[in-house]
């Protein structure tokens, strides 16, 4: 009951009892530009939002009226902290597609998107100060459950067939070094978000080596798995070892964001910790989007539609790469996805995406800087561009629209040479193609938060 | 990653490596015996759950399935992490019939069930070894929140009229002389879950006037103030100070709890830091949901409704009432609530809930022990009957097979008085007539965790 004064009296008269972890947590200095990019004149390639207009609407409508009309005693009922036993059922057949072929529904926990599933296994496993290791770039919403859990996070490079494996025994070894207690890896092997890259088959083997070396748990993320362009699905980290990865789920990217339902696969001891923290966390999932997922994977052409999902996709990734191709200055290199949602592109020498990000905006195209995917403040140079969403043409005049705000900021850079305008500034140091070296260890993770980076 | 030999190598190899908040996490002692709850010759007077087949199921699938057949490129995107600003405004208007009428929509936060509202208040305030005051008993999803935080609980006592100012105070001077950092109280103060009970009016008063005086934060969880008997709703405490109070609401209790939608209502700046908090957590509440109980407000006669659950709920608690009154032996007392869901009954001096339980299942009637609603081990000799879900016959049917089981223990236990059989015992020191005196602060809570207690 003893407290100080208030450090901002005005503002806010409960600044000074916050928890500690609270005081990590800031408002993104650039949410402001996204309501701006909604606005229809921006072409966003910022935001990464699937093309639920893709599914069939009227059938998906039909299905789900039914199911709260003639099974509202469940669908509207409470239900379960672990979810409902059926979707689980199912679940595992999804898994299926991506090897994992011994997964058992008790060993599944329904979550509201993979997000929770994410934020259930940091707070299980993670105290303040822990080390958490993550591809560098990473998730952004990975490092703000990352962040909110007080955990410092590592990153770990990656190149274009994803995390390096001797970068992470390297990681590893330091840490073991400074004593830290590192607590799993987390890692998107597939399309990653934002990188594009994809983990190769020999790769996934040598992270499990080094991962049984180095006794390391794994939190395999995988809502892009199912979205490749030109290739059947990867084996998951999952199926290689059923004690040390931790596998996200999501239906968010292959049905619908909107539903919010993900899942965990755990093994038992965990999953029963898991359950009871997302009893403590939201009671249970909602069961009418668990009976909604349930149904359409029951009923509906699923895999057709994510068939359908892909094409779009790729159409979509093509209008990127082929207009990148065209039209970008050179000096300016970019990612080659064969899945998911994202091209993570680096700018010529000496510019930074975010102070240019305004000038983008100015000119009707949006994007997210790479800051937003580095716990510390690297990544200057990058953007992510997300062609998720938009159609192709919509594509194509945006990247035009970057080009054109990139060589204006060469133009500024070759005139100004070296002297910091506010509006570039240079960047320094040795840069690998995709990533950088080792990063120290950081936290709390990087402040910036965005309204719609999934 | 140098880890000691785990604890149970067989059970869980990963045991050494989970949080310090996850080894206090333990799985109920009695969940077991909810599935046999479950079985249809049992009269469960032990969950929470709504009657939801008195909603009318037709009309609410078919503007359901409206919603995605109309509108599925809102309904099942993503959405913002504050909820959808249609929702936050019909929020509004329901608060109103609580006295809250100058509540703005960027001050409310939809969350994933009120659950997710507190665990999100409690993340942005509470440190490990903050201490929180609770009504004793208390909610037992608030105690699972707080144990997951790392809170220690400090039970403030009830009476018939609810919490106990006196006590209040007294619990606020005895935590300042011993240094103790109070970071809110959390008080459910209409028709209590256990007890319940009602926060009188001349209480409501003194509970806020202690608020000023102390300078006290107040988290007020107010599920079931629409669900009165015999009055209009009582003036929420959040009506009284929009400063001092953060109030938690819930259409769990008034329409569904299977869309799992619940909100908080909070001043700016602890808003903004909610919104980041439930980012991190769960991007956004799932967007479908979400539309349907704002389209639900907008097109269904929701009001009505909550009267026609009124009438249905007193006709049941009157069959609670009724019945206990006939049929409960001598030095049974219990509460007699005007609204909400729950009986709180106290055994006969000697018996213990939680023992006698496999008997009563036994016998085919079920309820929650007492003690699942302390964080200290208290309330052996209560349990929480649920008058909720079961029919009026059902309810006479039950209370009477709790009758039979509590006179049988009695004759147990007049014949072997004094001795511990393993089915009862006897409690010792003084009990007043609805609660304890005040207790010591204990964490973690009590391990006891049921699946069905809303």
């Amino acid at each position: 009951m003893h407290h100080p004064a208030p450090r901002h009296p005005r503002l806010d008269p409960l600044a000074d009892r916050y928890a500690a972890r609270t005081h990590g947590m800031k408002a993104s200095e650039i949410r402001a530009l996204f309501s701006v990019v909604s606005r229809p004149e921006v072409v966003s390639l910022a935001g990464g939002m699937p093309a639920v207009t893709a599914l069939p609407l009227d059938a998906v409508g039909s299905m789900i009226g039914e199911l709260v009309s003639g099974m509202g005693a469940q669908t509207l009922q409470y239900g379960s902290g672990q979810g409902d036993p059926r979707l689980r059922e199912r679940i595992c057949d999804v898994m299926a597609l991506e090897g994992i072929t011994d997964a058992s529904p008790s060993e599944v926990v329904v979550t509201v998107g993979s997000q929770q599933g994410l934020d259930l296994v940091t707070r299980v496993f993670v105290d303040p100060g822990d080390v958490v290791l993550a591809e560098g770039p990473s998730y952004v919403g990975a490092l703000g459950v990352f962040q909110a859990a007080e955990a410092r996070v590592k990153h770990v490079p990656m190149d274009d067939d994803g995390l390096i494996p001797e970068a992470l025994e390297q990681a590893l070894i330091e840490c073991r070094a400074a004593g830290d207690r590192v607590k799993f890896l987390y890692t998107v092997p597939n399309y990653h978000n934002p990188a594009g890259v994809t983990l190769s088959e020999p790769r996934r083997q040598a992270v499990m080596e080094i991962a049984d070396r180095y006794d390391l748990l794994v939190i395999e993320d995988n809502p892009y798995g199912l979205l490749g362009f030109d290739r059947e699905p990867m084996r998951a980290l999952r199926a290689r070892d059923d004690r040390r990865v931790i596998y996200l789920g999501s239906f968010s990217k292959t049905f619908s964001p909107g539903l919010r339902v993900g899942w965990v696969l755990a093994p038992l001891a965990v999953r029963e910790k898991l359950v009871l923290a997302t009893e403590a966390q939201v009671l249970c999932p909602p069961s009418l989007t668990q009976y909604a997922v349930a149904r359409y994977l029951d009923t509906q052409p699923w895999r057709e539609q994510i068939k359908h999902f892909v094409e779009l996709y790729r159409e979509r990734r093509d209008a990127t790469l082929e207009s990148l191709e065209a039209l970008m200055p050179a000096g300016t290199t970019w990612t080659r996805p064969d899945g998911g949602f994202y091209v993570w592109l680096k700018l010529p020498h000496g510019l930074d995406a975010k102070l240019m990000q305004p000038r983008a905006v100015n000119a009707h195209v949006a994007y997210v800087p790479g800051i937003g995917f580095y716990a510390d403040g690297a990544g200057q140079e990058y953007m992510r561009l997300s062609y998720c969403y938009p159609e192709p043409d919509q594509i194509r005049e945006g990247v035009r629209r970057l080009a054109r705000v990139i060589e204006a900021e060469l133009d500024l850079h070759s005139t100004f040479d070296g002297v910091d305008t506010g509006t570039f500034r240079a960047v320094s140091g040795p840069q690998s193609p995709t990533g950088r070296g080792v990063e120290g260890i950081v936290g709390p993770a990087n402040s910036d938060r965005y309204e719609d980076l999934r």
